[in-house]
């Protein structure tokens, strides 16, 4: 069994407690947090602190926090034996103390507060210095049902990079549809099939395959056309920029 | 029973074609294109025509081609009786010959080659001069059990840009997010349970509450981070214009 302190009272820290509470093989045995009306969600099912000298000795202190409080808080750690993990996409392993045992147990999904976390979905990338705490954060994964993946921090900063494509990008261009949809009185149910098939297509295919449109043909009367229809400068741009990009991809084959 | 005419032999047309030819309330009699090749695809199955002089009279001529040979076949239609429709997002319906019944029957959705389509996910998009022809494309989108909006010209062209948004862009969005993992020997796989928990999100908020990301905090620090990371001018480019897009939809609650 191995036992937890959770340091944050955020989104993050929520389902990870969550999910280890549900676990037999994790124990959580505190939450620690500044935010006195986030820390009472925790208050009848677990240790909670308010004060960071109080935590109790644990395996591992997971920092669930913003990027910016990790190195402060992970200072305030260093005098605990167990292995320190951070769970942040661009924060390198090196802003923890150096003189603890430390690691990064960073989970690459979009968590939303209300809805529960199916973890199944939710790749862990592990970083750690030994290999014996690598196995520790390794099994950590395992108990919640998690693929894993040794992700470096330098590797990991990329992968975040791609992340905020795929989802934070992409959920814009969701936005986007939707606003040019609704300006002209239509129903934005109109796109959710097309929205569904561009992402079930993956499963059949390399995005470089399954590219189509006007950018892919060199079809620049449509570009323009479309280009000038928008009155939004930065929906423009956007729309600039991308097109740029898949032109350049296709180039040798126009 | 409808009977229709097709022209052209390419994806359209040939999903089309298939979904037609299973419905009983609708005999495809004939399939004409140039492309002898593309043409045989359907020699065993229904009539063919490689010269438009010898089409058949029919109820419905479905012009399923190239943007720019809508107008031209359209010509060549005008001795004919029947309605004749184009399936084209960004063409409005006045390209066709104007002393014709004329309309559009625009499927919202991407099509492969080799998959099949199920047209229950396919919204079309159905202009008509009068309500009768209204009422026949109705019924041919019913037949085939697709859903139908009534979409004018004006507003098709706005909704072929939303399209372009949220199925060309967002896929060439997964490249760039596939690429940059590639290129630090990490596994595409890493990537799509995210990608999937994007689009699953939308069946229980709007993108505009779903958004998250440096964007959406003001995060420069990581903004400038992930920029400075990339090697691909382009890349940056489309990153610099979503976050600036992102900026400026939120920007009251920075």
């Amino acid at each position: 069994m191995t036992s937890v302190v959770i340091i944050g009272t955020g989104n993050v820290a929520r389902h990870f407690f969550d999910v280890f509470h549900a676990s037999d093989q994790i124990d959580v045995i505190q939450i620690a947090g500044r935010n006195k009306r986030a820390l009472s969600y925790f208050k009848d099912r677990v240790n909670i602190a308010q004060d960071f000298e109080k935590l109790l000795a644990a395996d591992i202190y997971m920092l669930a926090v913003a990027d910016e409080a990790i190195g402060p808080l992970g200072e305030k750690l260093s005098d605990h034996s167990g292995l320190i993990v951070h769970t942040s996409g661009s924060t390198p392993i090196g802003v923890l103390p150096n003189n603890s045992s430390r690691g990064v147990f960073y989970p690459l999904q979009t968590f939303s507060q209300e809805i529960e976390v199916d973890f199944s979905k939710v790749p862990i990338c592990i970083e750690a210095e030994t290999e014996m705490d690598y196995k520790t954060l390794e099994e950590m994964a395992s108990a919640i049902h998690s693929q894993y993946y040794r992700v470096s921090s330098e590797q990991r900063l990329h992968l975040h990079t791609a992340a905020v494509f795929v989802n934070n990008f992409t959920n814009h261009l969701y936005h986007v549809g939707y606003t040019l949809c609704e300006r002209q009185g239509l129903s934005k149910e109109l796109l959710k099939p097309l929205i569904a098939e561009t992402v079930h297509k993956l499963e059949y295919m390399t995005p470089m395959e399954a590219q189509t449109g006007p950018a892919r043909r060199g079809d620049l009367t449509t570009i323009n056309k479309q280009i000038n229809l928008m009155d939004q400068p930065l929906y423009k741009d956007i729309y600039d920029s991308i097109s740029k990009s898949i032109q350049a991809t296709y180039a040798e084959e126009l």
